[in-house]
């Protein structure tokens, strides 16, 4: 069972349901309501169903799949959202490897952002009516055409703003707000190193500092999104991930930066402590879980250290420095900090009438293509957010992909490097995933064979 | 000598003067120009002199001496300020026990904080003329007559601030305004926690607070404060020093405080952490040592967690924490922090002229009086700043203090305590004394035997 106390949203979860495959027949284009189909199925009065991302084993892309799940019942507090716009976030990949802590038990519904309508209104929820646009932060189980979650996690969407904004906006612009105006406290004048410069996070904090007079963004990230980041023109000095990068903002500001923002994506960081200005501040976010001891063999190549290093506060006193932590989900989920959260949401939708937040959308994508879509946030290309949309319907696949390609050419388009990359999948995995308990995360070998071909995608595209 | 290249203010500092014992039949009132008198010593054309407060060797209070110094010569960059009010700050306490790291060498002029008139602009300064109102920070030599600064540590007043008001602003003030609005950030509705409430730093920062909507400030401080402290009304919880000050906080509010304030004063403090806040910013700040190894016994009793423990970067990350320092000295004078200490203090006068920023004055006090202000402040008396006044008569001291008073009566009132006090010093110093070296800093068992009456001094009344 997923369940927790807190989230009872999917109470039927280990009943049978019907499976549906990612990119089988079954997910005929136009198929939008599931659930309504005539039921065919033993019972005799199954359980409505809807149509959601379930993780059926942690792992690769292979775990990620379409199926028709009971629609959740509404608990005391909580409002039901017909979704219509879901966010991909860094910490969804995460949690399909395993390597975040308390992951619930497999299977369950992914997914940590969506954006709809509420259908339902539990019982004690004072602030939201049926018919309400929303956005919502639910502890997993968002990548569904119905989701019931929490009222403290629910933001009401102004007016003229669509589901797919919301989706493109929170999470990241959250996060963004919180480190740039909260931890960071910029100021006019003021320099900012930004790892991960392209992805979402990144890209909101470059457009929240640009609001601010005179300050300067150092943004780090690949080569291959220079051009794309240039023309956006928040990010006054590119540089080049895998370049020795203090050198380079020492060649523009020889006393380094006011802000380093940690991603917590790898040893290269490491480096930037020592770019801190006196009364400098040096800021971890992310989404490891590095803390708990359970890295995966996935990310640990990326110790760094503030995995293995300890500051002593009386140093900081000497240094004029300032060290902080921001884990969102900690925050949302552990810490009771929703009121903070609601608080900087606020904000954040002021900034958005105002026109200063201008969500990035990546690229759009329908459920069944989730396994596409996190594999190019794995491969650090998308700039801005990736969005998946419920009505969307899914690529069309060829019913006999060609063997043999996969691997020849590296410069086949994505669609055509999924199927192969599948077709592959689908060789090397056919005992292994037989051999997989739905009950038990993979923490073996075969999950670590599974990372070779996401390796490196920790750092950016990322947050 | 003293001098450094960076600080050329007394080029004939160990050059014999004559030498005027505090309180002395020579320091009669009204001399003010001692400079002026006519000389009558061995040298054809002695320097121009200067009153000033000297360390002679660090240690307790007959260390500090009023002494004729030569005028101090202008250096580039440098502006020569006719002292008429000097700020004592907890850190001077320090410096006489040589409990600060890098302290010059003795003798040396003591102070940090001063404010006067321009008296002459030495090659390169730009933004200052001869008669301009100014405070300055100059790291030591702020207590005399006159003094050399580095004009980047000097700052223009508002035509309708005097002297007195500067210092009584400049240094706390400064302090309070960074902790409060650069470090802790603070915002309407936030919570925090202030040690040393009674304090200059500290009453600065509660009324900085108070400007914020909805701030909760917890303030812990010594009892006999109490009464005073709730009629300037800017701390909304009084607790007192020694209790158990974290229950004391739950009692009110039960998930803590956003921020905690630690000056550095004491075991006390370890608890405060604990009593954090997701998102909560725990801040050290103040003028201790201890980060060099050379503590003093004086302060070894203070001993804390920030001293001993250190924090791993992840576990703020997994708390949502943040850890902070602030080091005034350093930032001016060490890590080159003069330009953002001047847009503090920038900030700092727009709240004074918005009426915002209230300076209290604990006392004025005259230079030779200084012995007795500095034991006002270690015995955490004072409610607000101590000045020096060079223009101000010194009390009139009985020819011959009658003996055997000595701690026979604790309620006797602070002058008789004084002079009572240095007496016993006098009997029992005045073997040491002769050995003492004024080259060299005093740190055996003489010293530890002087810091008795000053001990438990740490805590507040001290920023």
């Amino acid at each position: 069972m997923t369940e927790t106390t807190d989230a009872p949203a999917a109470p039927a979860a280990d009943k049978p349901v019907q499976v549906e495959e990612n990119g089988t027949a079954d997910t005929t284009p136009g198929q939008e309501e599931p659930q309504d189909k005539s039921p065919d199925k033993e019972k005799e009065e199954p359980p409505k169903e809807m149509r959601a991302i379930v993780l059926t084993g942690f792992g690769g892309l292979k775990s990620v799949k379409v199926l028709k799940k009971p629609e959740p019942t509404l608990g005391e507090g909580e409002v039901l959202i017909r979704v219509k716009a879901c966010g991909l976030n860094f910490q969804d990949l995460m949690v399909r490897q395993g390597a975040i802590d308390s992951p619930p038990k497999t299977p369950f519904i992914l997914g940590f952002e969506c954006a709809g309508e509420i259908e339902q209104v539990g019982e004690g929820v004072e602030n939201f009516k049926v018919g309400d646009k929303v956005v919502a932060l639910p502890e997993y189980k968002a990548w569904a055409e119905l989701v019931a979650v929490p009222a403290k996690y629910v933001y009401a969407l102004p007016d003229n703003m669509t589901p797919l904004e919301a989706v493109a906006i929170t999470m990241n612009y959250l996060v963004a707000y919180i480190l740039v105006f909260d931890m960071a406290n910029i100021a006019p004048g003021k320099s900012l190193l930004l790892h991960s410069a392209g992805g979402g996070v990144g890209q909101a904090v470059a457009q929240l500092c640009k609001s601010v007079k005179d300050v300067t963004v150092f943004g780090v990230c690949s080569k291959t999104k220079h051009e794309q980041l240039k023309e956006n023109g928040n990010i006054d000095h590119l540089l080049e991930r895998g370049c020795d990068y203090t050198n380079e903002v020492r060649k523009v500001s020889s006393d380094g930066v006011d802000i380093v923002l940690d991603c917590l994506c790898g040893e290269e960081c490491n480096r930037g402590y020592s770019l801190l200005k006196p009364m400098g501040k040096y800021i971890l976010y992310g989404s490891s879980n590095v803390v708990t001891g359970e890295t995966k063999s996935f990310f640990s190549a990326a110790r760094s250290w503030w995995q293995v290093d300890k500051v002593s506060p009386i140093k900081l006193f000497d240094e004029n420095k300032t060290l902080s932590g921001l884990n969102l989900r900690h925050l949302l989920f552990q810490h009771g900090g929703a009121e903070y959260v609601r608080g900087a949401m606020n904000k954040v939708l002021d900034l958005w009438q105002n026109g200063v937040v201008k969500p990035l959308v990546d690229s759009t994508w329908a459920l069944e293509d989730v396994p596409e879509a996190m594999q190019k946030m794995h491969d650090r290309k998308n700039i801005g957010k990736i969005v998946l949309d419920p009505s969307m319907e899914p690529k069309p696949k060829p019913a006999t992909p060609a063997k043999g390609k996969a691997g020849k050419d590296k410069k086949q388009n994505s669609e055509e490097k999924k199927e192969t990359k599948e077709e592959k999948d689908k060789e090397d995995k056919e005992k292994s995933d037989k051999e997989k308990s739905a009950e038990k995360p993979q923490e073996n070998g075969e999950k670590e064979e599974k990372e070779e071909h996401v390796a490196n995608g920790t750092d950016e595209g990322s947050q």
